[in-house]
């Protein structure tokens, strides 16, 4: 927002607000609140303040001693700013956004910046529309990184292209931060001109570029971050994230549902580190959501380790925000926004109450309620009408050829190369896997075999396949298979376990194939029942049955993966 | 700049030159340059680190083992980031600003932060239109703050006011960063909604606000930095400075020429405040610049202090650029602007060598010769015309009625109230003091006595008088008055001693009535002359001749001042 677009109301209207906080942080006027007799984080001087906080038009005008037309006595309890995660793709949470803020609220977390890399993988510019608007107005502030890859490689059929030059545009919206992460660093060291100039427009905008490392090295790294990359979350080790460090990136350490960083990462939690760390999640499915937590997790275990506390909220509030250069976020000063989070104590780390822009938000274990964003018709309609591909039926998959298997490896991303295969073996743990292409109806089907999922009947279908989200089915049966792949096709996508001729769970997720416009728990509770049903039918115990398929066709981690093409070596990069 | 404004031409170009630091970061090309074998300081990680620092297109692309099309061994020196000042008025240097760019560079200043106050309170819009004109394309980068008091009160008679509305265009200029210095404080506390408005106008700009709050405390400063200014550079004490950092104020520690606050401020030097400090200068008078030094000089004190040197220089460095959002400039990191100090020591920290942008500026004691920046006609002539008043006679002066005695207090910036007086009386050294308006020739002379100056015989008169830059007059004479006056109206500004009908010394400062276009050494010399000159008319050794006459109009310290309208009380705010 410049000057330019603001009209004399809006200023005036600046200008009377300011006036009041004048007025209220010199007591000649009552706070519309205050927070009496608090110990707080003051992440500037990084130690322990006390004070009475005033609050005034939802942001911080005083600390001291005040009264206000609201007061609530805090002696005992330790206040920190609200949490910020810096970087996450909230599809990975499966639920709306609104019902993410809901999740999130009661673990102090106030701001994600979010990448919406999976919705635009499928809806291309409209998935990022349909995500600021369904971000607007929640009692959690919604940034957005910009998706940089998508499609993620040449070899992905997606939902849409991204214009990266009418992309831009977006760089002008008050929520959008910069350019996501940019994980075709090989491109970029390999002086990919289209992929270097998606950098510099971001930097022509004054905007972050977070960058997707994972072990670069050397002149490799020294020439990602040359190019314009000033972050990384996908460093596994201290010694990788050091080097990043000392060249000039901003290392967030990473603790989600798939990754955890932070045991490796905790040499650098230091203060002489603490301006150039920040704690993220980069992706959160419901169950540990719900059950573990969000960055407040991460500092709790962090503390836990031996980190000092304040050096921890400093990593998870104000670092975050200046990275991105986000005035008034992250810390409890003058002027600054009244995102506040009372805890119990530093080192139990217990939130007790959330302020989001000075309102209660949270507080007795209940979120207040908040009315929900407006989302528009054409969008709500695109979103709930992403797929377009022909009713399967057993043919579509049966086919007498040798083909690829893929290896699974429990507990790992990367696959093993398993030979070849001409037709399913249950006995031997020889599975079929098709992917098929579900956003343009090209008829594309890709197949071949997988070993180590263990089921022994039915078929396993879902929609959540990284990054151009097709529909993924394994199966020992192709009957099942086509059952699975057209049950979560009418559902608009989702999951689907299949046996005998029966759908015996399935969970609907028809917000672009990714999210459910259900409660939380309740999407939590149906994926429950679908993963027993799934290991009831003989997925193996260490597998994730749906997560472990989701990152099957993610054709940058070795050895073999499977695309609409069929099986895709990784290594040799060649089908 | 955004991408908007931003030609396909322009972007290619910007894509070309990152291709090929790029190809050089893998060491697929040769640098340009390679500083081999260095040691530097390392802002990030707080460490000294080793490497060949390889530079391209200006940047710095690797840090390791490089090869350049020339190379410079630096093998037992220290390397540091440029040096940066966040708040200078240049004006106090009297020199062009390409005088200034040859005086610190040799210092190691790369950058600095220039308020143009001076100027902007004699020419207006001109003035900073002048100072941007005369500052493109230094090998010193010049960025501003927009003065945010002109005229400085409602009571001073200056060259122009400033239509804040219009003046927020220059925030759209890539070198603008901020609102400057907001004086007002009182202005601020006490809800006056045009100061306030300006401070709304930066913000809509995403720019800093400076500060300006010497000893303000409590619910006051509270009020001040709740308004959203971020930063102050008047502490002079750690209890103040300390209570300003906690809520959100970053602190620029100041040595200047008028004003020394690092001994108290040395507390403060830590690395838990390090990201919230900076050094400054605030103003620098020619002699002091060429016998002290800059920045290095602060930087040089704090380590003899007892300073952890990584400590002071990252406070000399990064924590400005990001105090202002400046993206590449303070650290030697991957990406970041070749702004390079070659130091024989950490801890003598001698500047042996300076590249700017990756090309080499000084080194063997000389600055590179560099093309001087070209200002347009209108404004050269405006700025170098800048006086408008009748010429002056005894008659001018001389009027039989009581006035005010204002009391020099030798080295404090504070007068006296020395009663009334009706005549000069040079045994018991009262002398005449007048303020002569010079910009719209209004006539108005404001006049007075003045005590503890010490000047037996003649007059002393100078243009340099804060802040609207009247033409100021102290004599024992009314006849050499008029003709000090005359003399420094006809040189179009600048500093004048005259004894019995005779110019005895005189410096031309014939920019705006504040700078020469001369070298800073021969202003200097000019200076030095005049001073002894003044000395020698009986001027007090522990007063300086003129600097103390340019404080004397300054309506905003106690207890006397003199105004083009008279003798005016700053504590009763009454004439």
């Amino acid at each position: 927002m410049t000057s330019k677009d603001s009209s004399q109301e809006e200023v005036s209207a600046l200008v009377q607000a300011k006036m009041r906080d004048i007025e209220v942080a010199q007591g000649r006027r009552k706070a519309d609140l205050v927070l009496k007799n608090t110990t707080y984080v003051n992440v500037f001087s990084r130690e322990l303040c006390c004070g009475d906080i005033a609050i005034s038009c939802g942001r911080i005008v005083g600390i001291g001693s005040y009264q206000g037309e609201q007061e609530v006595d805090y002696s005992g309890r330790v206040v920190i700013p609200g949490l910020i995660d810096p970087h996450i793709h909230l599809e990975s949470a499966m639920a709306s956004p609104a019902e993410f803020a809901k999740a999130v609220l009661p673990h102090g977390t106030t701001s994600v910046v979010t990448d919406p890399h999976e919705i635009t993988n499928v809806m291309g510019e409209d998935g990022l529309e349909y995500m600021l608007q369904s971000t607007e107005g929640l009692p959690l502030d919604v940034f957005f990184t910009l998706p940089s890859c998508v499609p993620a490689t040449p070899i992905d059929e997606n939902g849409a292209s991204i214009d990266y030059h009418a992309f831009t545009s977006y760089y002008q919206h008050p929520r959008v931060l910069g350019l996501a992460e940019m994980m075709n660093y090989e491109g970029v060291c390999s002086n990919d001109a289209e992929v270097i100039e998606r950098i510099v427009l971001a930097e022509l905008y004054n905007k972050q570029v977070d960058g997707h490392a994972p072990g670069l090295a050397g002149e490799k790294l020294a020439a990602y971050v040359s190019a314009g990359v000033y972050s990384d979350h996908e460093s596994s080790s201290a010694e990788e994230a050091l080097e990043k460090l000392r060249l000039g990136m901003h290392i967030m350490i990473r603790e989600g549902t798939a990754a955890h960083n932070l045991a490796q990462l905790m040499p650098l939690i230091q203060e002489q580190y603490a301006d150039r760390l920040m704690f993220c999640c980069d992706d959160k499915h419901p169950n540990d959501l719900l059950e573990k937590g969000h960055i407040d997790a991460i500092v709790r275990s962090a503390i836990s380790q031996g980190a000092n506390p304040i050096t921890a909220v400093r990593i998870a509030t104000y670092s975050a925000a200046n990275y991105f250069g986000l005035r008034g976020y992250g810390a409890i000063a003058n002027g600054y926004k009244a995102d506040l989070v009372v805890l119990d104590s530093l080192e139990h780390f217990n939130v007790l109450a959330v302020y989001k822009a000075g309102k209660l938000t949270y507080s007795d274990a209940k979120v207040s309620p908040f009315s929900r964003p407006r989302i528009n018709e054409r969008l709500y309609e695109r979103a709930h009408h992403s797929f377009n591909m022909p009713t399967l039926t057993a043919a579509s998959f049966s086919e007498d050829c040798e083909r690829g298997v893929l290896g699974i490896i429990p507990n790992e991303l990367i696959t093993n190369d398993c030979g070849f295969a001409r037709n399913i073996d249950v006995s031997n743990d020889i599975l079929k896997i098709a992917v098929v292409e579900r956003h343009r109806a090209t008829g594309h089907i890709g197949l071949g075999y997988i070993h180590g999922y263990g089921l022994r009947a039915g078929a396993v279908a879902t929609s959540i396949s990284h990054d151009s989200h097709n529909l993924i089915i394994v199966g020992a049966d192709e009957n099942d298979m086509a059952l699975a792949g057209n049950c979560v096709a009418q559902m608009q996508g989702g999951i689907a376990v299949v046996c005998d001729g029966r759908i015996v769970a399935s969970v609907a997720l028809p917000v672009a194939g990714l999210m459910s416009d259900q409660s939380l728990e309740d999407i939590n509770a149906q994926l429950e029942q679908a993963k027993r049903a799934a290991f009831d039918l003989g997925v193996c115990e260490n597998v994730d049955p749906f997560m472990t398929l989701s990152f099957m066709s993610l054709t940058v981690i070795p050895t073999l993966r499977i695309t609409t093409r069929g099986v895709f070596n990784v290594l040799s990069q060649s089908y």
